[in-house]
């Protein structure tokens, strides 16, 4: 690891956001009552609803994503219900089966670009319900997205407006998976806002440690009757912090003058100036990426020698002889440092 | 809230300790590979190894004691077993059906001072094998301890050692919760090392969120066969964090110059105070306490007047008229609070 | 085995109710539907409905108790709910963790006698909700009991009624275990019917594998409403039959003529025959015990001895040198080994 | 369903075999012990050890499918492991998500006629091994077969000793599920006896349900040591019966005299001659099944009119305008029905 000089293998590879440690630094000795009762919680809270223009949304602060979508997905399921989700989701590829531990399927469908379409979960959804034999089957009982997606690409609003109609007619809750909603937000493509997501949505989850915060998610229930004893719940799956202040206490800052619109920009255009720079010299990627990651296709042979000056993240096999890797960019990365990146593959 | 003087709640009130902030500070934009491969995580465990003299010990940070608990418990457990704990273990009593919500039963068996005996524990096994019914019941497979108590009781080394053996002779492993760990380490009374732990238990952990971190809770496994695919486990639980270096630097910092093995000692010593102080007053206390909690006797027409000016923990009911209240001190408590609420008392 | 003479061990030691062999012969080879939607069960149902006054009720058949209670309480209780149970309950101490495996903890009472009591139950509520900690912990969820008991003894109407009352008025739903429940309605002393169960009940289950059936369990649930597609949580159980017309058919033979309001009789004479003659030569019980079971207590050194010629349940250690065995009777014991039993205990 | 005069919905839409139900009534009032330890299931037991040609296996029995394969899978099963099966499996398929109830995911290969290779098993396990986020994710932990699958069609003894050499080079154990085994080992196609599935699997089981008992499935474990506890995990699941020579005792009738060996031989000629006579007036099949089912095109048009005459089974849409329809046969159907379905599909 410490040979090499270029770190684009994630946008979790940094601390905080110095905001974040400055009020970490300034409020260090002040007392405070645990468990998220505290007054930076109950401010990072409101600053939250204001941000989501929905002032009686109940607003609860976790630790990290997988666990924020066990969670929040198995408190809204009953028991004999799955989640849907396109097939390269999270929820399904990459937590360890932390969905399942909670005794719950993840039904998945195909997906271009890592996304779900309006019409695909509304034909799936009537198939299902047109089956004679779907009392013998897991109920789809969550509509799963992520915004952005695993692949960086974005729900328009006109998209996500789609599926949130879809849903409704089903009567069937959406959630959306924010891990890195300040790469969608801060994106010029993007043209869904929070306040769309708190209205489409039934529950959805900003993301905090990719997005500037040492850790941290902040789920969103719109409706606050939605999710019954939430408190409990995440007590029960292990997901509340005694000293909850630590949570809303990042959260107070990344919502404090806007600062979680911003504090993407910086990766969304650096991602943009490596993919243009790169596709000068004929570089070839996965498919359009507007947020803050890069997914380049390599010749297997160029992994090794690249792999000895940029930490990368290999992403899956593109064919016999090619490789898909991905560069992430966060709110930390550098200009000098995209500079050098770019300096090098062009070498 | 905020008319409160004096706070002695809890004792995860206040933020880090310096140290830890001070190196957060330092290091904040230094890259680092994810989910704890990081080199203040690599750096921390060579430490804990070290100060448990178990230098083969797997070792990996989680964030929450309930987590801790439930995950390293499941991880040990399988389907058909449960977990013996005293009738007042935190496990049973203050995790919100954690445990169970991982499919198992807490077996609880009836405690003194918040203590299990070892002749208790092994008549209780001896009992459960030689029940001709056993094969429909729970069988015992983890037996839980913690040090300190949640009554702030310690276990001496001949007790840990004795219940130790009980376990060894009926093949059962022993899990010892260390959530105020640093508070028995620094009590005069206590004379069971983090050696003495490594070598008795099979798995134990070290906490860091009533102990002077932010959060994060270090789970040691002498024997690093004993739990196969930990890693994942911990990812399936939720309890995995992107940037482990968060824990990892802190742990880093809590046993850099045997910090942990000190942090605890004000606390102590301010708790023995308190305990001294309203003894001379004629005040009772619910048991001898050794560490860093006081747990008083007060005339239920005490509350409401005492809460006006002291943040304190509602315990339990004594008996018709009287109730039992925590003062709980922590590596933050100064004396000039702790004096203060001596002679708020004395009033 | 092949050398005991008399068989008291329980009450699934025999076949089935001629009645239901008789009807399996008769029906053998004609077709019905699978999963319960033939006729034999449609009928069963109705007749179940009529027996329980109550023509709305949904009525599922599922196969054994433990099976039963886990998938019932399970279908009934959100995640962050457990069950209330007297200590001494079936679902806590007889199912090897089956509630437990289903996420849920059993917050047990003390019994007497294996009973619990609308004021107990109504003072553990209101502590509950009392509990400033209580979102801490697992909610009670609902209320478990069983007519009979685990000791045979019974709730009069006007105890479940007060029962009942207290749940409605914490808004808890009431379950009862019905295993033995056709001993129940056969003793002389009890005065609750199955339509006062219906009433008073939110869910309960009319055992059929204790009460003359060869397997077979009839879950109740006055309101159909109150258990959204149950249908489909008993097949995720594992609990659906292909060939439900097996069950259906037992339940139809059991429900035609009144035959499960009668078919307990003889057994609960009997048990009262063995009470009442080994009272005679001062013979001691555990306490009176109305229905199909006596609970002897004995010498240690008479087990082995009786053991030759009667097999009987080993109950519990009464103390240091005594013990309690069961005698349990069944609608298909004969006088002849009541008979003998009493005449061998008289020796 | 009264006005249907012919029964090919499936094979689970009668009573029991004669024998049984002979034995049965012989023996209705014969004393027993409870929980399959009783002579029959003993006698049983051996039965069925022998035509495994492995006298050290444990043998169970179960109530049903969907629960046989849940308990047994979760028995293998550490939490973070998945079941591996093709697409079209049972247990991803049919099963409400028991599995993922149990807390396991299934994790699906595509697969042709219903079946997995050997190849497509290795090349998954190897790039499983070979991924570097392989912690990140569930690891297989069992291999699930069905023998006949879900479509009809067969293993051959070359195809499944290839499959168990890959899953032994892997270490991952191999699971058949042979639900309709009795119709594989009926059909003159077959070449893999009870005693190859005992030498190649870990854990298999042999179907009754669909095989000519009212319910039971025998579960067998080559290697008794493999599956601890195996009983009290049955009972955790609601799987163990209280009378459990009911299912002891149709067991060994289903084993006496080879009657499971030649149960199924009716059933599959049946099939055999609807599809060789259908083929005859140009129906087409979705593939080649050699046992008891077929898996016939048909035309939407001709769903309804049908239906009055047949109940069959609904597969799945083929296309735009086509279905595929099921008819199985089973131990119990006529040729008389089988001749009457066929005129009836060739006017």
């Amino acid at each position: 690891m410490t040979q090499c000089k270029l770190y684009f293998a994630s946008d979790y590879m940094e601390g905080a956001h110095p905001n974040i440690l400055r009020r970490l630094v300034e409020t260090n000795l002040e007392h405070t009552t645990g468990y998220g009762c505290d007054e930076f919680t109950l401010s990072a809270k409101e600053r939250v609803r204001k941000a989501c223009a929905c002032p009686d949304a109940a607003v609860h602060f976790l630790v990290g994503g997988t666990q924020t979508n066990a969670t929040t997905i198995a408190a809204i399921l009953r028991s004999y219900q799955g989640v849907v989700s396109v097939d390269s989701g999270h929820v399904t590829a990459h937590e360890a089966g932390a969905i399942e531990y909670c005794g719950h399927k993840v039904l998945t469908l195909p997906g271009k670009t890592g996304k779900l379409a309006a019409d695909q979960i509304g034909a799936y959804l009537e198939a299902f319900h047109a089956d004679g034999k779907r009392e013998h089957s897991v109920m789809p009982g969550i509509v799963y997205l992520s915004q952005p997606t695993e692949y960086g690409t974005l729900y328009s609003l006109a998209e996500l407006t789609a599926i949130s109609e879809t849903c409704r007619r089903f009567r069937i809750p959406l959630y959306v998976d924010g891990a890195r909603l300040a790469y969608a937000l801060a994106s010029p493509e993007n043209d869904a806002s929070l306040a769309d997501l708190a209205r489409l949505c039934d529950a959805f989850y900003i993301g905090g440690t990719k997005c500037g915060a040492f850790c941290g998610e902040a789920v969103v229930v719109p409706d606050p009757e939605f999710i019954a004893h939430f408190f409990t719940i995440i007590k029960q799956h292990g997901a509340l912090m005694a000293k909850g202040r630590f949570l809303g206490l990042q959260f107070d800052e990344l919502f404090k003058d806007d600062l979680y619109m911003h504090i993407g920009e910086s990766a969304v255009r650096y991602a943009g100036l490596i993919q243009s720079e790169l596709q000068k010299i004929g570089r070839r990627f996965l498919f359009h990426s507007p947020t803050n990651q890069t997914f380049l296709i390599v010749d297997d042979s160029e992994l090794a020698p690249l792999a000895e000056n940029v930490e990368f993240g290999f992403w899956e096999k593109y064919d016999e002889t090619r490789s898909v890797i991905r560069f992430a960019t966060s709110w930390a990365t550098t200009l000098q440092d995209v500079e050098a990146l770019i300096a090098l593959m062009k070498e």
